[in-house]
């Protein structure tokens, strides 16, 4: 049925590329573009050049399935994203988070696919959208769900000396990330999950973000740049590595089958002090060139970085405290996360902007994956941790996905035997 | 040399309809869509319905002209917009704001033409950037620029009963507003502007506001919804109408010749109390048709209201105090305005979203635009009122535009003998 949908309203990239073919133009080098509906595996053909008016718009991600949409789905991710916790309301039981985990399946089904009866979804086409949600660590302990059936990844995260966290943005029973092309679909979508959480749970936190526009930019597929106008994501795993799927991805662990966990952390970017800062002292911090993203050793972007390298100085060209030295999967056992944060800029009372960074970081376990990262960071005393503040923080156990029929979370009532 | 810039990033209207022709497809009807760089003039050919992909985000507004963009070009507002006030700091003079209007006038030729060395705007196009600035009347009998020199029609705007007006995100000496169809182009260039100023002026105030995603949507060149649910902007001035250029443009004025004055507004909607309503009473409290936005006397979205037309009830079909009779152009002597807004949704401390509309309107003269019109909503107890919160205010003279070796304001500096 939303297979049915996919045809309806968006175009096939097999139409995609024949329109492409008509026009005797090529492929973008380099570009890893999702055109099609449903298109949730990567291709080696090239995308297509030219496309329909609207095509971006009315792209349809599937709900259903194996795994939760918006992890690793669409494979480069939405323009913009609202992501938001929630804490259930005192007294509520198991009863009544099943019925809300039911009506935000159903009105996630529906809005993705276009068909929410949402004037403001239907006038832009779901763009993309995608709605993923899961468990707070507190979760557990609560409404009838055992503190037992929490997986051992979703213990709280550590304390990282540096940090000063906001309480009241950081954690949350539940958590929901809202993503699409479009704003006004964000926005629309986010609200409606609001609107059905009302007598269950209250919001806790939100945070807004955007990146570069899909579809709008000129530089389709290639990596984005951040608020401090480095080049974020250069080393991503990217779904074509054999360990891509371990990486993402929980196999076996009970409930959390084909789920992922996904860490928010609010990074204030203290830009005035890193606008201060010369371009080479900038590429020093994080290791790379600015303009290019190419690795101080030598190459381009995608050239692996050669940290044994010296320079005419004897000294490592990637500096020991660098960025991307210290963040490495090598230098961290191996350790890798899938990242898809979005830049936030949030005007202030009194004239000034706060900017950064909302990092969302995926993994199979945050115990081998984000939580040994940054202790390295801090371990290293990375240089550009002199630049950013991490002010918010939350961990959420997401579900594999929704069966046909099926609800968000089944998994864990089965097991739980709600 | 802009067009030539436009010529090598761009694609033109001509490139575009033959594309479309040589794809044997249709225009979209009732679409208003500007594909092209340079593209100040509407045109009856319509719109091509395929475009290469990153067209969008390599369209160019031309900065330079008789009237500064961002005003009524591109047609169909952009995506995203940042509007920011800065007031001049102590002891500033008419040199150094000049300097500062002449710093910010390269800058926005630059950054506008996807030429200003701008990573992030060299990524992602100029993406039909626009950067408009103008003047508030606080800036009148400051910096060497005399009160005298201020235009009556630049005198502070009155109170309006009900409204509860912030001063700290209200007012201001100078007003800029930056637009793009990406999130990204739109951050960077106003931050280049605030960097600009460092020294000469300060930033007082700052919003961010999106609408539906131009080469995004699956409706584009249609009537866009604001944040209640309602198509906002039906009745707006078109540049094909007679009345158009007078209605938006100064004629004479001295300096402000071919300028426009921008009033601005962050207009909070109290949604929960809104989406309480059901959907006629929505209705009747804006005078139109939730859906399809026609008004409730009949027809589609584009007929005319009949005001006079009487219900089953023997009362008129659309109440004496729904918004659209008491906003209407004829029973405000035919003041006029063109509204360009944009929603915003601004996540609060303690999991609240502030959301609504930082309402934007141009016109040649206040006095005959937006003040009458104001003012008759509220003489007439307009029904929309109940669910909006006027929370600040600013007016600002945006002058006529930059001609090729100009720089912004150049005209009142003239004037004023500076």
């Amino acid at each position: 049925m939303l297979g049915g949908a996919g045809a309806r309203r968006g175009i096939s990239r097999r139409e995609a590329v024949g329109l492409a073919g008509a026009l005797g133009v090529g492929g973008i080098a380099g570009a890893g573009l999702q055109l099609a509906a449903g298109d949730e595996t990567p291709t080696a053909a090239p995308p297509p050049t030219t496309v329909p008016l609207g095509s971006v718009g009315s792209r349809i991600v599937p709900f259903r399935g194996a795994r939760q949409a918006g992890i690793a789905t669409p494979t480069q991710r939405q323009s913009h994203a609202r992501i938001a916790a929630f804490d259930l309301l005192p007294g509520v039981d198991s009863t009544e988070l099943k019925a809300l985990l039911q009506r935000w399946t159903t009105a996630a089904a529906e809005l993705t696919a276009g068909d929410g009866g949402d004037d403001m979804t239907a006038d832009s086409g779901p763009a993309s959208l995608t709605i993923t949600v899961g468990f707070g660590p507190s979760l557990f302990g609560q409404a009838g769900i055992p503190a037992g059936a929490r997986p051992e990844a979703l213990a709280p995260l550590p304390a990282f000396a540096g940090e000063t966290l906001d309480p009241g943005r950081s954690d949350g029973d539940l958590g929901v990330l809202v993503a699409a092309d479009d704003a006004v679909v964000v926005y629309s979508a986010i609200r409606r999950l609001e609107q059905l959480a009302a007598g269950t749970a209250r919001p806790r936190w939100q945070f807004a973000g955007f990146t570069r526009g899909r579809g709008v930019t000129t530089n389709e597929g290639a990596t984005v740049r951040n608020l401090m106008g480095q080049l974020d994501g250069t080393r991503n795993p990217k779904p074509t590595d054999a360990t891509f799927t371990r990486t993402v991805f929980v196999t076996g662990d009970g409930w959390m089958q084909d789920g992922s966990y996904l860490v928010v952390r609010r990074i204030r970017m203290l830009l005035d002090d890193w606008e201060k800062l010369d371009v080479a002292e900038q590429e020093k911090t994080l290791g790379r060139k600015k303009d290019s993203g190419a690795p101080l050793s030598g190459g381009v972007e995608t050239t692996p970085a050669n940290f044994g390298r010296l320079g005419a100085d004897g000294r490592p060209m990637i500096a020991e405290n660098s960025h991307i030295r210290l963040a490495t999967s090598a230098f961290n056992r191996g350790a890798a996360i899938l990242r898809r944060g979005y830049s936030f800029a949030d005007p202030q009372p009194g004239g000034g902007v706060e900017a950064g960074l909302i990092f969302l970081a995926w993994q199979s376990d945050p115990r081998t994956g984000f939580i040994p990262i940054q202790q390295n960071l801090v371990r290293g005393h990375d240089r550009l941790s002199t630049f950013t503040r991490h002010e918010t923080s939350a961990l959420f156990a997401m579900p594999g996905g929704v069966s046909s029929g099926g609800y968000l979370g089944q998994a864990l009532f089965e097991e739980i035997g709600r």
